[in-house]
């Protein structure tokens, strides 16, 4: 799938993406992040559908979108014939035909774009499928780490929490792994599913110390069917980032996480904003791939 | 009604209105089906109210909006101060106070727009009223057969399925027999109610192989109340598009569709994109036709 | 409070605010309100975050955005992360970290600015919030005051209704009166609670006559937890405003109401676009003062 995401514009999923397609995604990125502007200079259409609340990368992307000159269209699944039963591939086809440039989507359902890829010839970009992928979250992790380090080359990375129900965790780990960094993985035992063969299964104590990266990830309540092993404290106290945890960690070591925090549960509510915090340098770097993305899936016209 | 439209700029039904008058604006959408351009040289407003759900009509009258340089306002019931008991009259006039120079609106009520349309000053684009009309839908399946034919006079069309609750069955049917079509009815005969008496209602079996143009409706399960009188199967066989029924079809024969499509009732699924189907084509057009209409709406600026 | 608001171009509520500051918003917005055109020479975003339903304050607040030449983002409670649980302040934050410039928000919370405006650094426009306050409603108010007596001192001013609940009453009764005005409250005795002792509760049928603005309040169903004391006849015989009340009022009097009216309540239908009414002409002026109070916002970028 490789050539045919750089080839088509598309961005599904950075596992099956080169490593020379990712840092040139980074690289037009990083200058955006810089302040760069470009605006097309066609009059374009981009639908942004969204099947799953959302509100970081939905106004991310629509910020990014309407800085680049765009005309947006933006799609909710409560107000849509979705509601009389029409498909997603019968909505994604209607949006072609009336003119959308590209498509921004946002599903529950894993690989959703797997069966519509091929029936329509605009490109899509995934906003996030299920618990599958996110590659735009991803990248601007990715492109965090970057401006922080300058390589991924060495680094020591943890990604610490719910990585069984994360749509990045699987993927950062491969691309960190991939672009040389070392990766190890925290949390409770059983949500370690389908890591501990590829990463190395830590105690967030003795790891803490080493790290250069702490990559949180967001428990999520939601597609827990609410049924939680844990209470807040008690996760808090064995898995979170707490105050003095905080305290064994490096002076040149960065937090992630990428937000909603549930304050007092992943992360110390005092530790949102701290020093060694980028929670809000993600949001913004999240609007600098976004522009970087869309340019790219619209780089044909 | 007829002058009124056309004077004020209103597009409300296609019943009252002159068949010099729809080749006006068929004529129009046609040259922006074509690529043609125009922007309004003043900064204006439109609102989109829509109170049903929507996906084809609201987005397709938001690219032609937004193409013609239109500000647009996006205007869903869930959101708004009808949930606190707000007449659609007084919805309406605060638009227009609030600066709006021509509304598009989807309700389901037969005729809303009788009462509210001499209350304001600026014009009403009904985008779908109840069971009543749907002239931008009616417009762009003109548009579609005048496309391929050139002419409507001397075509047999069929019009098949459920008529009793469409909404634009009757007027597709009066308007392309005022143009110079024949136009014949087919579908379930319990659902022919109101039609029988000026249409001649045929055999699907028969008719299809004399047709120029298959116009079928949607089966609106959402207006059944839950009572469908055949199952999806049924139907499909005894009235459906099946793949068997399309190849006694004219080679230059179509297929038109006003999407959703429900996939293998109305049509079989492998029919939606066959060489006979433009139901994309049709959603295409439809940009052309608003583009038509709203630029009419906003002559008079 | 009120230094901060001029500094930081916020506008939280006008109890608060110099007369000074009132009175340049005013003039701002009169000049808009008689056609004066500004846009803004960056590209500029503006959030408009919306937890209640809303149809005029967000909309107009919409034109007079787009009218300035600013990127809008609309956010509505239903499609966002506050599903996932996340906070206000949260939401605020991640619209600041994508870059919106300033903040419009309606809340259900009275006072729900008060623990967020010092975590962020743009300003926030209150577009309401419980039954605090809604500045920008009240400054739409003086402002039709002033363009229909040029000046607030010696005027007779019967505020009736709601008071309780509203959230405009208390800022209106408070600046009206510092501008000079003699504030009169009628209505029911038990939703006075509160204002009874710096008002004049007054019953309606004898100072109609003598007033000069009477501005009604709209019965806030969806506050009254289902329980209305009345019913919408009696209420509106005993407070409301009745054709025969009307006919009692000065030549030059004028009836003010922030709508949704409930017709035939709080004002008799036949009322509402009656030549003392400015209630259309209130809604037009919500544009104006909306597009001061936006550019005032933005001044310091």
């Amino acid at each position: 799938m490789t050539d045919q995401q750089a080839i088509r514009g598309e961005l599904l999923t950075l596992e099956t993406m080169s490593t020379v397609e990712i840092a040139n995604i980074l690289d037009e990125a990083a200058q955006f992040a810089k302040g760069k502007e470009w605006r097309s200079n066609k009059e374009l259409f981009i639908a942004n559908l969204f099947f799953e609340p959302s509100t970081r990368t939905r106004y991310s992307f629509e910020v990014a979108e309407k800085s680049l000159g765009l005309h947006v269209l933006s799609f909710s699944e409560e107000s849509s014939s979705v509601q009389k039963g029409e498909s997603l591939l019968d909505t994604v086809k209607t949006f072609e035909a009336i003119g959308a440039n590209a498509l921004v989507i946002r599903h529950p359902e894993n690989d959703y774009y797997q069966h519509i890829r091929e029936q329509i010839s605009i490109p899509i970009i995934n906003g996030g499928d299920g618990s599958g992928h996110h590659p735009t979250q991803s990248l601007l992790d990715l492109l965090t780490i970057q401006q922080e380090f300058s390589t991924f080359s060495g680094l020591n990375i943890i990604i610490a929490g719910d990585l069984r129900h994360s749509r990045v965790a699987r993927s950062n780990a491969d691309v960190l792994t991939r672009l040389g960094a070392t990766v190890k993985i925290a949390g409770p035992k059983e949500w370690m599913a389908g890591y501990e063969q590829s990463y190395q299964y830590v105690n967030l104590d003795d790891e803490l110390p080493k790290a250069d990266v702490v990559m949180l990830l967001r428990i999520q309540h939601e597609r827990h069917d609410g049924k939680m092993e844990f209470t807040k404290e008690s996760y808090h106290k064995q898995f979170g980032l707490t105050v003095d945890r905080e305290k064994n960690m490096k002076e040149s070591a960065i937090i992630l996480h990428p937000a909603p925090v549930n304050r007092g549960v992943e992360l110390a509510s005092e530790l949102v904003e701290c020093k060694k915090s980028r929670i809000f340098k993600q949001m913004k770097n999240g609007v600098a791939v976004r522009k970087a993305v869309v340019k790219r899936a619209l780089n044909q016209f």
